[in-house]
């Protein structure tokens, strides 16, 4: 599983913290002692140390537990209740998200926040097709995302299945679309939100902020509560992971690979930026919308309260 | 040619302008009537229509010229003066360019603007190339420049060459890169430069252009005077070629070929963008630095004329 993280195998934020945790499930049923899992849960917890929802999934399967309460039956139910909790967190992100779309309108998106990325509908890609299922006619422009392209190859198949009409771009043509009033809003994912509002998110998100924002046009971020990270108090707080060389240099997956530069070239290759709140219009969350406005009063770490509480309430713990 | 160049076999406007005009010349030398030289000549335009280099090349060679002038020897002559004065004009760039670069700094460029993009040593890059050659220790920082990779692929060879040290990027990863400060300038080229200030350039550009502005990076553009159009009063009259989808879709050179996204994907791919004057810092032409504080009193169209009038003044020009 940490090695399934590291390629990208499984992605999208919700969606690793969902697989890591059943990863610790298998290992239970295999005998793994509790002092294996703890172990096991720090190697993945270090897989992707940006998203934090792999950090919120694993405390959420391991931290206050006895060793004796770490068996394989208590982490199953607990999983089981939560990779539900996910699908249903998505259709209510997607429900919150209702508001701010019209019919007829352009929406741009960066990466891949759909299905393919979450074990429900997805998040900012989730409010779309959820739009698009309830009879509003929308045109999605897909930035292909370098250097992984989840925008060309995953949204693309995404929006393909759902039958929505789209057009994929490179990264650097959206400001150019923008500045001929071309793109309407513009909805992204999250991988970990601070409570001052600042957000990672895939690379190239930042930049897709800043021309947003020098055009007017309204950026939100689609997340479940459990990207909120109430502990880091700001972007700077949230560690960046670099990848290797070789995915700047070229393109590979599975089937096929090609290196266009210099095999040797040198290459900066973060996997995510970090975004600062102010060029945010809203955070479209399963707890509701929280617009920018509200942040400095603490609603993003409220927001992350309420959503924790009402997974307690409502959803079967381990059994003690 | 017309091929070549719609394929960017030959590419930089500066080159196409040149290798459009040796075109001319071999089909004299093979016996065409002025007629068809006349023909040939409008194709060869229409092979690239932002660039307009292309068309002051193809005027300066057949315009104001009666049929008996167009012969193999009188069009040769000027053909061979215009790949000299290329020579001269990017030499004259990279001298008036090098009074705003710093020892230690770190500049960012687009696209390929290098000794592959003209005859001479290149317009941005040789700017670059000549500070190095005469010590400045500078560090280049290299957009990948998608969907067709003229960074990756090209202005890595030409720096590797160089040996001077560089980073490639993927377009979207320049925002972070200014945010953390890592950024001092970004030196671009230019396929055409309205009379206003506002200039057409490889996608990407006006991305670049807005998020350096947004940071406070200084963008400076490197041209010959030929790619001033006095005639185009501002970026709204610069005609911007669209190319096809299958670029964006996925990649191919001349050995291979990869499609990473659904084949019937539709696709926006225009191949140049208009970035506004206010956005640049100021103009580094063969005939000296032109601040855009100084474009609204038409130092841009004076600049053109003193270049005209110098290039008719020193080159040899058709026998008549």
């Amino acid at each position: 599983m940490v090695r399934s993280i590291r390629e990208l195998a499984v992605r999208g934020a919700p969606l690793i913290g969902i697989a890591a945790g059943f990863a610790l499930v298998v290992a239970a049923r295999a005998g793994a002692s509790s002092d294996e899992l703890r172990e096991q849960a720090r190697a993945l917890r270090a897989a992707r140390p940006t998203a934090v929802n792999l950090m919120t999934t694993i405390d959420r399967l391991l931290s206050d537990r006895t060793d004796a309460e770490l068996t394989f039956e208590n982490l199953e139910q607990l999983m089981l209740a939560l990779f539900q909790e996910d699908v249903d967190l998505c259709d209510r992100i997607a429900a919150a998200g209702q508001g701010f779309l019209r019919d007829g309108q352009t929406v741009l998106t960066h990466c891949n926040t759909g299905a393919l990325a979450t074990v429900g509908r997805g998040t900012a890609l989730g409010i779309i097709t959820a739009a698009h299922e309830a009879g509003m006619r929308l045109h999605v422009v897909v930035d292909e995302t370098r250097p992984l392209l989840q925008g060309a190859r995953l949204t693309t198949y995404e929006l393909e299945r759902a039958g929505i009409p789209y057009t994929l771009i490179c990264d650097n043509m959206a400001a150019s679309m923008m500045r001929a009033g071309r793109i309407d809003c513009a909805i992204v994912g999250a991988d970990r939100i601070a409570a001052n509002g600042d957000f990672a998110n895939k690379i190239g998100t930042y930049s897709l902020a800043v021309v947003a924002h020098a055009h007017d046009v309204p950026l939100y971020v689609a997340a479940p509560w459990t990207t909120i990270d109430p502990a880091c108090a700001g972007g700077d707080g949230i560690p960046i992971e670099e990848r290797g060389a070789d995915e700047v240099r070229g393109f590979a997956d599975s089937r096929q690979s090609l290196v266009w530069s210099p095999r040797q070239a040198r290459v900066f290759n973060p996997a995510f930026d970090v975004t600062p709140g102010e060029l945010v219009e809203g955070y479209v969350l399963d707890v509701g919308f929280v617009a920018r406005g509200a942040v400095g009063a603490g609603a993003l770490v409220r927001a992350h309260a309420q959503g924790l509480q009402r997974a307690q309430a409502g959803r079967p713990t381990a059994s003690h």
